[in-house]
């Protein structure tokens, strides 16, 4: 961690060395329960103090009677507790000198009516003792790196670049096993809920500042400092990418939204604008954004809009063109030079032109490594997207045929992939050249794994390959205009 | 089959009882050879007579010298030879009386230049002996009832529903997987290449009469027959929906499409307008393409655009929202009628509004069972929208934390999932409606198969079980405006 980070206001909350918990108990039935487990789960390394009225332990932590009683004052409360008693714990929280609180409990400003009564009572406790709330009504904080996760899911992710701020609890809990399955991950999450006195923009200063997150996503369903919110992401996106999902642009979304958080959205075109003005990239989709925080995390910057597409399928190559096409992306005409290095590889019935079609491949590191190679040697080529589709089965029958045992044919399946691996790797240091895949096979497969694992995004899809590569071009655009 | 079916021209090519095979050998790096293997593999039930110039056995088949040696004249040709043999094959084919031939080989009109010169004697070829030929160019057929499969890919996928007519082969070829992964197949799919004399809507009319069809899949790069396209889908569509995906409509994607298969495509808006005549549903991707096919050929008609979203999770409940919103479908305001019968199941934290969301799930069945029960009943919810999310982990943990053991837990698990499966079945039988979910989590987790396994359509998007929704809307009413 730099200097800048630790001086961060929100610090002491994504990186508690102690943290009290109000709510747990050994009933795991119970919200407040699961939230503790899951931090424990995660490996949580300091200690946490679970306070409860009657337990001595709770989930095989000594428990003490009342906050007062700590050995320490703890970095951090997590409060998971019914409405009616949570005003009186920030109060004990705050006369014991906690500064930082995590409040899960509902029933505030959402509600309406006393909610909104309660919610103020709340405030003007946090303000009287200086505390830093997230919340209420909110999921807290996942930092996967500190292995703290005040939500209710077991994390089934790898820490990774992204770093979120959602007025969704769900987009926190409910998508580590998705990010997964893209080998993403969260560095920081916050689900920030009704917004007492930590909001999106301030969670989206300290993710611009921690150095274990590459890119932010944002999940929006309204902004009420939207002067501020330009600021900051100005002062962010040039060095490190914002994308935004802005989910109240339709009467439906804003009516939903309002039943959630009780927050009025607005317009979509003033969101549009504010998003332009502050470099920040805009998803349309909860899919589109974690696409575009992966390929902007681990992707070069582009020189330009010229694609160049690799295939050993027809179809798959035109669907991928028409996509380049209709996205404003440039599928490249080759100089006569490339097309003549990447004759040496390319079957008569295939196509030396973009997109490039090698037809049947009879041998995968030339689809995989020397076409990409020669094609990535064109300093006219900016990008280079890759079809990818070598079911392991075919592989194997293949090596069977030519007089391995199955057996033997699988290890040395396994050992090929290993050596186009290894390959990649070489080339994706060497190049400075964004390169992305596609497939429609399971990504958990060898071959896409090895092309993930390498640093490559590869998508299920041709479309959403060219969208992500919009999404790269447009953020090195933005960020040209910003600065002119 | 009835015998509407066994008269259509194309019945022997994808139902042959026995198959004459060109090209295949002992070699498993030839494309003849995958081809064979692939159908021996899915178990094709008749004889398959490999010719062979030197082997007398291959693949474990006895071989002939020459067609004119076999003990029979067979329904179907398969020829996957070098270029310059496959007139003089088709030739002997032809003089031998055979009438139906899939040409796989290439090196005809997509090349250009000689290419053309000989695509117009295999033309002449066919017309004299009156053979109808799937191809050249192509990957043939894959009628998966009757275990015929020409293509190199050894079939992933059970028999499915989904009719497919394809100007590119990896379409068939590549997309079982694919399929696997929604629970889907394809019933017959025709990889069409250069439609010699055997064109798309040919095959179109094959699988309206295909009683295993329930619905039509098109991957088009260019149409040839305008009106007589739009007369074929105005006959079939009343009883079969159809899918399209066009894929010329770009610079880019014309060029590819050109180079792919030779045929030049036309402006978008033309294709546009022959699909809306037709009564055919666009799909723009090919993700959307399955996805249509998916929803349109499981679900019931919707009586119109109101729809109900069922959630645990306000996020997802919103962007779901949002996506009816701007795709024009109606988040419809219940009566106070199914709110008050809602109230039963819903705590007060959650909203008996529409997204109704259940916040805390305690007892998956509410969510999954009683709660559907109560919204379908509301005569003015139209189509039903569940969000699922149930981590088995979590699942199991719960049952853990009452006190039984991890393998005590584990079985009651799935007891407790094929219980709901069970009800779903007969709650999916009951009503009349579309009901269609979406998660985040892997589609082969427990809880998704049993609803996919139930007849319902489950998405990994929001956004795209909402864009599929609307165009089941959208095929009830192009229908009854076609039949003003």
């Amino acid at each position: 961690m730099n200097s800048s980070i630790k001086e961060n206001p929100l610090y002491p909350m994504a990186n508690p060395e102690h943290i009290v918990f109000f709510g747990a108990s050994n009933n795991f039935s119970s919200m407040g329960s699961l939230l503790l487990a899951a931090t424990t789960d995660l490996g949580f390394e300091g200690p946490i103090y679970p306070v409860h009225r009657k337990e001595d332990e709770v989930q095989n932590l000594k428990a003490y009677r009342h906050v007062s009683d700590l050995p320490v004052i703890p970095d951090l409360a997590v409060i998971v507790l019914p409405t009616h008693v949570v005003c009186q714990t920030l109060e004990a929280c705050g006369e014991f000198g906690i500064k930082s609180a995590v409040v899960v409990s509902g029933g505030f400003k959402e509600v309406g009516g006393e909610g909104i009564e309660l919610e103020k009572k709340l405030a003007e406790i946090a303000e009287k003792y200086q505390i830093r709330i997230l919340g209420p009504n909110c999921l807290g904080i996942a930092n996967l790196y500190h292995k703290i996760n005040t939500t209710p899911m077991p994390v089934d992710c790898d820490p990774g670049f992204i770093g979120l701020v959602s007025q969704s609890g769900s987009f926190v809990a409910q998508m580590y096993s998705y990010l997964d399955q893209y080998n993403l991950g969260f560095s920081t999450a916050f689900s920030v809920g009704n917004q007492l006195n930590v909001d999106i923009i301030d969670c989206m200063r300290y993710l611009g500042e921690c150095p274990n997150t590459k890119v932010i996503a944002l999940y929006i369903e309204s902004l009420d400092r939207g002067e501020e919110f330009i600021k900051a992401a100005r002062e962010i996106t040039p060095h490190k990418p914002i994308v935004a999902l802005y989910v109240g642009g339709s009467e439906s979304g804003r009516r939903a939204a309002f039943s959630h958080t009780g927050s009025l959205s607005g317009p979509d075109d003033l969101y549009e604008g504010a998003f332009k003005q502050g470099g920040v990239i805009r998803a349309h989709t909860i899919t589109e954004l974690f696409d575009f925080c992966g390929i902007l995390g681990s992707q070069p910057k582009p020189n330009g809009r010229n694609i160049a597409i690799l295939t050993h399928s027809g179809g798959p190559g035109a669907i991928a063109a028409d996509a380049c096409g209709r996205l404003g992306l440039n599928l490249l005409q080759f100089t006569s030079e490339t097309c003549e290095n990447l004759r040496e590889f390319i079957p008569h019935t295939g196509s030396v032109n973009n997109p490039v079609d090698l037809t049947f491949t009879r041998n995968p590191r030339d689809l995989l490594i020397s076409i990409p190679e020669v094609l990535l040697e064109d300093t006219e080529v900016d990008i280079l997207l890759i079809y990818l589709f070598m079911p392991e089965v075919m592989g194997i029958r293949g090596l069977i045929a030519s007089g391995l045992s199955k057996e033997e044919a699988g290890s040395m399946y396994n050992q090929m992939m290993d050596e186009v691996g290894v390959l990649f790797k070489k080339l994706r240091k060497k190049t400075h050249k964004p390169i992305i895949g596609f497939t429609f096979r399971d990504l958990g497969e060898k071959l896409q794994q090895i092309f993930m694992d390498g640093g490559m995004p590869v998508f299920p899809s041709p479309e959403r390959s060219v969208k992500s590569i919009r999404a790269l071009v447009q953020y090195y655009e933005y960020q040209e205009k910003l600065q002119l």
